[in-house]
């Protein structure tokens, strides 16, 4: 399964915000044998949002978006997601509770000067037709999951809290369609190496050995510890383990002998 | 001054690696007025390096390339770099000399078996035709520079360490590249204020007076702060502070009158 992650903010582009988001995301999807194949962060704007994701569509199985859910007319994500699948915009009503009851919360917290849902609060419960919303306990704008043809597409918020609460509720979703699907395994160990100019051709020989198996090094500084990380393709976690062991043994072999 | 910045690496696509690289790089761009409007992280993949940098060479006046340098087959950037621009790719003289000294340096301290050069090690100082290499005084590939058209193209290496010191070599060139170019700067502030809800007409407002300003909310939590960036677009930084000074006092007289 191919996912791609799209984040809107200028925020982060500008280099205001560091993006754990999708290290975060990545981190999570690569765990339950999902290959991510990119991350593209966009402005927060509705043109670069919707080319990324039909950039997408084409290839990825998965989108996870990240950002621009909020009430403000510059959260535009929802209107790049309805233009890109050529669907309306419809007040969704389970998201129209889901976002009363938020304000709700927070009206009782005293947080708001009011329960009452006003448009820019409204905005947040206008969904792209077929939509399921996803319940955002931390925040105002519930996540939202819809698919289209052969992918899914998860739209959630930016704010990392909600972010993680929400892509709780996507992870069932995703365990469903693994099911079956060939997955990816990685696995990262450190050998006594001097230099990825030396183990080259060990990494090579390990990859001509080990079928959809990739092995590569990265100098963690030279002369001592070489941090390596294999990544297996395979139809279940059991036969991917296997080849994470026999490429990292052989790699060992190659270099110790 | 529109920028891209291309990550390589299965490390970051699979979440085993926090990407403060181009966080870091889109600070130092961002400050000098350059502004960054893509981030694309891509599988260390030949084809994948190369469809993003066709894609980013039509709108974008510098691309900074991170990653995939180094000295194994894997490391695949200046080979994507050259096809991208249908160069060759030639042996070149200073970095040849680069990537000597490099290793004469290694050896001396200890940290390699062998001063001389390889084909692991000789396949570094292989440029895209029309190439000028930067000297990477911290680890063994010289980062790359080359004007392709109206797009400055910078392929740097992927280790902090080797980013932070190549790119200072590109400084002094982005410095001429942004005389005379519009640029942006950037003011973050916060303001006491409740919810997105309530204030965003009053972004609205301030976007409308201010030309070539954008103004945005983030949330920090309900009822307390709100983490306000405002982004102004002139031709030179005196005209962009008024302009955020002007957009930041009217934000606070919308929020508190």
């Amino acid at each position: 399964m191919r996912a791609w992650i799209i984040v809107t903010g200028d925020e982060i582009l500008n280099g205001k915000t560091l993006d754990y988001n999708s290290y975060w995301v990545a981190k999570r999807l690569t765990s339950m044998g999902i290959e991510v194949k990119r991350r593209i962060t966009v402005p927060d704007d509705k043109k670069a949002i919707k080319q990324s994701i039909q950039a997408g569509i084409p290839t990825a199985d998965l989108i996870i978006l990240i950002g621009g859910l909020g009430p403000t007319p510059r959260d535009e994500t929802l209107i790049a997601i309805a233009e890109a699948l050529e669907k309306e915009l419809v007040l969704n009503d389970t998201a129209v509770r889901l976002v009363k009851d938020s304000y709700k919360r927070f009206y009782q917290q005293g947080f708001v000067d009011s329960p009452k849902l006003n448009d820019a609060r409204r905005k947040m419960a206008q969904l792209p037709e077929g939509s399921k919303p996803l319940e955002n306990a931390v925040g105002g704008a519930p996540g939202v999951f819809i698919r289209h043809k052969n992918t899914q597409i998860f739209s959630l918020p930016g704010v990392p809290s909600e972010l993680m609460y929400t892509l709780e509720q996507a992870i069932p979703i995703l365990f469903e369609a693994v099911k079956g699907e060939e997955i990816v395994r990685t696995r990262e160990v450190f050998i006594e190496a001097q230099d990825e100019s030396a183990i080259a051709g060990a990494l090579e020989k390990v990859m001509q050995e080990v079928k959809d198996t990739t092995i590569k090094s990265y100098p963690t500084g030279f002369g001592k510890k070489m941090r390596i990380i294999a990544v297996a393709h395979a139809q279940n976690s059991t036969q991917a383990e296997e080849k994470l062991e026999k490429a990292i043994s052989l790699l060992r072999k190659q270099v110790f002998s």
